[in-house]
């Protein structure tokens, strides 16, 4: 069987044996409802306590009772947008950015078409946020600015404390997606002053299904999922103890990945360099000063990124045209075209995201598989031959 | 060791060896997103299909694509009662019963807050439907009729058929939360004609964290969690591969235990009877003729529930009082307050949920306990000391 090379751990991740092994007790043997009365049950609220604290410390909580844990990075960003325009009487205006993952974009745009006013900010040719436009369509009306912290195609950081700052001095809450950059650079929801902050399991090597949302302490809120008393009345539906077990050792483990990022920002730094060498007509997408270490995002011109991924697959290298949320659809990413990046070249993207996993070999097979492929799809390409 | 008696199946139930067997590969090796274009991931999208397949068939749907799922059965519960309420315009009214899951109730209280005219209709001393009442309130304004199929603490069943006919004579749909009666008793969403109807894994000896909701073709539907396309924009989240592998499994495997529904329910009755014989004051809660085959929800006059509870689970035996959802309340449960038990007797109820794993000397063992338990509670207890 073909070796696989996988290069998509912004769309997923491996579950660590370790996180797996810590959560496989809890299917067959331990498993209680953690909200029962008796012990075979009640233990599993102490094991969710424990997951809650190693969450709490991976994200920089102050404390562990400001994590939620939820089904995953949607529902903790429609519950903190939800909740901030049920919670900030008053307000009628939200901001969020153009680059945004659609489980915040999709909010964002059923709330406008209710009569909510909302600013899509834009991101200049590199993703880069523009704190302009920021500044100047924030009010004392806004109940709530929500932007990512690093975006998930290019992987281009957004200045969240900055943007915190200014929310805040306008009275509204700040929440951010940071899906993408825990367990790829440090974190600290305290240090960033945000008031919500949301989090995936999947995405630092935790299982799917399971995520979180910090709440800070003070901040008022509102349960999305209602029903049951669960966690402490914030978020109803009986426990998922497995789940939960597995992200807090996946929090607990992800530092380890963190102490690596200069290996793994190394390779993917080679990956780019020999890949714009050998091949003519690339283009690095975001912000290269100031992204998150394991995401390429490469444009190559006059080329179907679609087409590209398939090659690829073939030789049994992992990788994406954009975000697996929006495969489907034959537009360019959103994001590429709020970028403004050349039509042309938006086409023909396609993002590398590696893993502290990914080694040396791996990045050179990529290396050495990429340059035919992209030269015989340009064979074949009517836009390369219209434009050389 | 001590060995635990588990009696609380209807709160949670073990994980099959056969489930956990097919959902393992996709946590560490088949370990890609579902909606990536590359095979790695793209082969998890049939394996999903397989799913699908399995939970349709077993709760009777026509077709799979009727299936969505969700994070358990409080998001398909949730769901459910927002489409229906956003979905049906011009209709303003919403009819559920006084004994449903909080993951209902919480919802149409919700609503009703919101201005939404709701009717919660009661139930009898046996805690049967009222279906006078039911026909007296309902309307051609109303928009959404959701009741239970079997209620999680009595196991008494509704008569879901006959309140759909209802319904639908008057325009409004009818969502069943079918959580408790799946995998306990035969169900069919499409020979009850019920518009959407809520499950979940972690009733059927499936993994926590995964349910899903029938929503039969053609019914109009405005998805509660939203951003990305999985679920073919139903349900918005990175599909939780393994979870649902597991429900899936879990729903092929529920039939065999369906064939043992005799043998579980001679086992209730043996443990009603034997109680009923050995200790004064019991009374058996639910309609006796037509409830789930194995709950017991009993009533010991004169003593604390919790109390009861403490002292089976020095014991290793694992009981409720209520539900789960609803632990740390020290009221008497909604439902046995709904059917107007006595205040003496509903403190002291203990719900016993059986599975076809019980053994009959697993309820020889709480035959056995169970009556000096009671007369030490009794002995010290003023209510007690009062009445005899």
């Amino acid at each position: 069987m073909q070796k696989t090379i996988y290069l998509d751990n912004n769309a997923t991740t491996q579950v660590s044996k370790e996180v797996l092994d810590e959560m496989l007790p809890f299917f067959s043997e331990k498993y209680g409802n953690a909200s029962s009365m008796h012990t075979f049950g009640g233990q599993n609220k102490r094991v969710i306590e424990t997951a809650r604290a190693q969450t709490a410390k991976l994200v920089g909580a102050n404390s562990a009772n400001e994590i939620i844990f939820t089904a995953g990075g949607t529902e903790a960003d429609n519950t903190a947008i939800f909740s901030a325009v049920n919670t900030q009487t008053g307000r009628n205006h939200i901001i969020t950015s153009a680059v945004e993952h659609p489980a915040v974009l999709e909010p964002f745009k059923y709330l406008q078409s209710r009569g909510v006013k909302v600013d899509f900010i834009g991101v200049d040719k590199d993703g880069v946020f523009d704190m302009e436009q920021f500044k100047k369509v924030i009010t004392d009306k806004t109940a709530l600015v929500s932007t990512m912290w690093a975006n998930s195609e290019t992987g281009t950081l957004f200045p969240v404390k900055e943007i915190a700052e200014i929310a805040h001095a306008h009275g509204a809450l700040f929440h951010t997606d940071a899906v993408q950059a825990a367990g790829k650079i440090p974190v600290s929801v305290t240090e960033i002053n945000a008031d919500m902050a949301s989090f995936s399991s999947h995405k630092i090597h935790g299982p799917k299904g399971v995520g979180a949302l910090y709440v800070k302490s003070g901040t008022r809120f509102l349960p999305y999922l209602i029903g049951g008393h669960q966690e402490r009345n914030k978020r109803a539906g009986t426990e998922n103890v497995p789940g939960i077990v597995g992200l807090g050792k996946a929090a607990e483990l992800a530092p380890n990945s963190l102490k690596r990022t200069a290996q793994i920002a190394a390779l993917r730094d080679h990956l780019e360099g020999e890949l714009a060498k050998k091949i003519p007509d690339t283009k690095i997408n975001g912000d290269v000063k100031n992204r998150l270490p394991n995401t390429s995002y490469i444009s190559f011109g006059y080329v179907e990124g679609e087409a590209i991924l398939l090659h690829l697959d073939r030789f049994g290298i992992c990788a994406s045209s954009g975000s697996a949320c929006t495969s489907g659809s034959l537009e360019p990413s959103h994001v590429l075209r709020a970028m403004c990046v050349d039509y042309n070249f938006a086409h023909g993207s396609v993002r590398f995201s590696l893993s502290d996993r990914t080694t040396a070999e791996e990045i050179d097979y990529v290396i050495k598989t990429m340059p035919p492929v992209i030269e015989e799809l340009r064979r074949i390409s009517p836009f390369w031959k219209k434009n050389k």
